[in-house]
């Protein structure tokens, strides 16, 4: 692995409003090596995600004092990132204890864009009155992140009962049937809640970036 | 097709309390001419499920006068059935008006064995306020049939605030990722509330056997 | 088929800024009239999906005088709706020509709801000089809902040049591994772009739902 | 991993007579810690699932001594459990001898309720002789949960031979074809036998919590 | 459709023992009447299967003179077959009516090189005394062919108490997830009874000429 | 795990003419120890199949010493077994090295019963001349077991050049698109060859089992 | 549907030296005439697939007078096709007579750029001399496209005999397993011979333009 | 494992231009030693695929000596290999960082044959530029080999402007319905793009082996 065979996409904050975000798992330490020199050599950080332990212990030294780690979600941010804003414009829900890792994902990726969440924990239907309690604090925020596994139930209630943008992240939480996440992402595709969006099984990380393109579509248009 | 092509199964009443039922569809006149036959002459009643109109009309009178014919459902009961009971004892609910056939499918067997039920609906979860309207008078009853299609949301919902019996029945109701009722029976199977049992897609003669064979229960086992 | 079986969610509008929306597939006449007076009654508008030929047909004449039709999104508005904004801020871009009935479910939604919108058609990636054309178009506008079948690669290519956001409405199109819309969502939900959004399979109402929400989020959200 | 990423459902209880049940697989020993601390807090008691050993093993001692564990079905009772009564009413039955542990989860989820249950194990069609040796036991008590996998031929069969509630419990036995339960799963859900009902791949758990939802109903019945 | 489009294999019958055989579904008339009159120039016989009623009556007379028809399983008998031997060697069994026509394919294809079997119908493991009435009739003969759909649990409980060849023959009865014969086909291929072998679904024609070769094997083949 | 929870089925013998085998994957050294000491009890063989080295390791000497072990097939002979026939009555031929292991315990199953086989190795069908050069001695046996992963394009080839039984034996060989088996098991269900019959995946001893069953029936079976 | 919703890619031509091809199935005859009004004016010829008979009954005269059509193949030729060549360079194979239609799909697309073919038609590998009589005449050619279903063994035994480009062009014949042609496709991309390429399921046109993009790299290539 | 469980398929260059080629991937250090030695025996050059370092550390030093290996791609040449030529003839294009081991892969079996090939790493439509910036080194060359997972978008966007032939290459990089790169495959093979050829998922291998079917094809055919 050389040099040669990486090529970051540096142009994407330009263009798009994002930095690269390197998906550590499995890049071998040399591979990451090699993606953390060309990132400092042109001074741009980067978000990385699924980065475990031992891969973070395999970096030298040089590389792992740059990056700021969060062990539950496995992210790290290399380089300079945003000033945090204080209020928080996106809720992250999440059904189970078991999905907090994945919420905690979506939850960084915006605090290294600069944007604060409100995390919201073990409300799964299950316990309805747990969601009712928080429900009203969900619909006052511009965009809702709902992490689900199993049925992913979560999201279709949140959608028919918040008004703001809902976006389902389905997780992998649960055996059998659940599928590693199959049931929950299909479930929550056919949603029996108008306008509930998708995206891939675990992917915390494009979840925020989904929220992050609602937040700065609201600059370009007149409001509703 | 002859007499020796068929063999129903006329000790099924006093081993299980279940008299024999034929899924009509994709049968012909002729086969279902000889099980009539079959019946009358044991002088057995029977259960008839999935017979649409043009079946009905292809059998010859001397048949289609003993059915008693429910369009909706698609049932027949040919011959003599039990006498209602007043009180309803088995909660029929679907989540929309799509669900309703496969519902009344469930109730007109529970009807078949003289146990009336109670039908609650389109009380969906994308407007919970619905069921939240209804949700005392169907946790009043041992046993819940809840028919929803989609993401099968329902089901967990009614199992997280009911302490009765809870069949899940999903319906093939939907399009895309609905895959047919795939979804909504994979997201029941997994439900994240506790003791949701399964049936087959579509299949509301069964979440009617199973709620009888539970009401018979009761009759054999001393309180919980 | 009678009233009872049908309780409508008027209270959505208030919730959700949304009205009920009946997907008619499936739906017999009866069932149809039933839910048509219920809102008539109410006074309540409706939108109206997968409303073929045929079944407009053989509605009433009372009822049908009241339904604006459009044919190749089989859409109908039942009853007043908004009154429609001049300038566009959702753009609906179609891969090809058999994507077009599916934008055109989302484009009449957002219409229903006085949003205008730019259809942008025919522009798939196979000749990718036709997206190069107008993706500055797209790049202005708050939202894009982007149709394709096949392998999909209209969004990713669209959400790889485009800062807004992106939802995908995957569409049947195609056959063989095609597999009625399976690829194109699956291709969709691992678009290589950050932050792509995934509704259901032919999903042209639900795609422009969320564009509603997003729009409204807006109006709460402070500028990114 | 902290408090405030946990909220127990102990309001369950009064809902739906079940305490929260905790699923341990995945869990870090932190996340086991932090929910046992506010179940001790409260004085509630927790049913724990698949907890394995090493799980165990990493657990301070303040929380294991307060843990009753089995180590075939992996569950532990967490605080003080019901009085056992002494006559079963839930046949447990399993088709071959990697069944049991599956077989054993539901036994001990019902004798955490106070639940007696007779196992019968190793039943399998392949040797008829041995059900039919069993059948008139299994057919006297209320409730029989199945457990099979492979081609799961054992619940039909008993479905077919007893008149009380059949619960299909399809286990991740077998190779190839098996596909980790999914055709056990299946043939369960299109039994020939009248309403036998099914539960999740390897759900011992859930399988438990229905006979008892069952066994509660019949408090509420009159005899059928 | 030219005749330098067919090329008949008549070399099969010397090298295997069998005639060529025309799976006539998805064949135009004027495909298959290229195919008759090819064989009909060699003086060969051919078994037609899945020729439906229509494609029948589209044939000239000359065709149709030429073939003895079956209707329930849809088989032709072009030109000579062979002399029918009076003791039946192969039973086949069938789970219920809707399983007949495929069993009658076996049947048929039987028939046409001169083999009798015994048809052995609607004896579905639901009702198990049906089976153990006739269990010593279907032992006693060297082969079984067993057509069931759903579940497929009969192929399993005939292997585990005959000791003969057992082939099992799903079939794509039922509805849901029975999913068009499927979950039969992987029951039957993970059956718990040992050695039992499996041939496609519906696939009548299939299992009878695995009962040949079968049957040949013993003309060479030292007893065991 | 306690002695009740093991029933062996010590009548299959005199019923199928099978020993019990035990599938030992999945299995503990405690189920592995109960299930030998019952069966040494008895007096009565066991085929042990899927043993691992290291489960063979945790038994105690008392039973290893009784097990003749083959580790490439990973069976085991527990007790006496068959006397060994000289002249090979089944082909076991494998497409290439990788489907050896599977071969072999086909081969190791019907030695336990004393049958012979003439094993033909690396003969797919890339390098069709190797088939061709062995074609004659395969046909000249009545029954040929066919291993094969990848597209399993052996077994239709046998299947259409030898007029013997022809049992084909999908394996697990191969990445990606051979899904582990699955796509060599349809396609040995689909072949083009008339009368292939098919087992399980990697299922060895099942298909030895089934040429056991053909072999037995043609005790029974007049020449054809 | 107006001239605004179709936008050709006329530039293909220049680009790829194709023309823009049109897949007519699932096309209104308002699409397929707004389509070929627009490739009518500029002059621009049009490959059209999968256009049934009653679609081009429905077309105007205008436009059915100037459509080269083939039924079989469904194809037609809109405009000026190229000059045929004599001598064919590309072997067109067919494993049974149900395959013909998609083989000559491939035919007639190579036609229309003036590439002459061979076809060889019910050369399946079930009766393999058939095949063995033309291999010669395959092998010589640089490229072959081989169309087979059910578990298309044909591409493998071409491949693993002929040097030359083999495009395996999976095909939907069959029933039951055969699953529309996924056990073909499947079978076709674990080949176990070398370097077979594979395009979609029944798809002629597109394994007809692999072959001219292969013919075409031959005039910037070295010979190897 | 004997020799004799192992025949090599020595005349396949001569049939086919191919050497044979070892999938290392489950072969035991035995069966491999015993491949190497009827290679080294016969002084047949072998290519060695899927070799990982421990499988290579535990041959004998005689083999691993004359053992040419790249520890990226996993693969080895063993024996004299063909003279390099220096232009490059294919392209080799990976999508991202990830997808290079696979593309390695193809460039190994190239240069195993002599052939060089021009490597174009990270250039995934993401960030279009990338490609754009390259695409006309690709299109001058006859063949380009193009390794994608994800949504595989890269292939059909190199289809869309590169004439020559498009070899897709799907690789199982991703999470979630990424499907280890099931959802690749079926995107390229339904590609948008015409005549865009497909491989098995993560099989550089096979990509190269039909790169080199094409150059020779144009050996023998006249320029198009």
């Amino acid at each position: 692995m050389s040099a040669r065979d990486v090529k970051l996409d540096f142009e994407r904050h330009d263009r798009l409003g994002f930095d690269e975000a390197i998906l550590c798992a499995g890049k071998s330490p040399e591979q990451l090596a090699t993606i953390l020199d060309q990132a400092a050599e042109k001074g741009a950080p980067l978000l990385l995600t699924r980065l475990d332990g031992a891969q973070l212990k395999a970096l030298a030294a040089g590389h792992t004092d740059r990056i700021d780690y969060e062990p539950l979600s496995r992210t790290g941010f290399f380089g300079a990132v945003a000033e945090p804003k204080s209020a928080p414009t996106v809720a992250v829900v999440t059904a189970g204890t078991s999905d907090v890792p994945v919420g905690r994902e979506a939850t960084r990726t915006l605090a290294y864009y600069g944007v604060a969440s409100l995390a919201i924990n073990d409300v799964g239907v299950a316990g309805l009155w747990r969601l009712m309690e928080r429900i009203d604090e969900i619909g006052a925020l511009p965009v809702a992140i709902v992490a689900a596994g199993l049925d992913a139930a979560l999201p279709s209630v949140v959608g028919g009962l918040s008004p703001g943008a809902v976006i389902a992240l389905p997780t992998s939480t649960g055996y059998g049937v659940a599928r590693g996440g199959e049931t929950a992402l299909n479930a929550a595709l056919v949603s029996c809640a108008p306008g509930v969006v998708v995206v891939n099984i675990d992917n915390g990380y494009g979840a925020a970036c989904a929220a992050l393109r609602i937040l700065r579509a609201s600059s370009r248009a007149a409001p509703l």
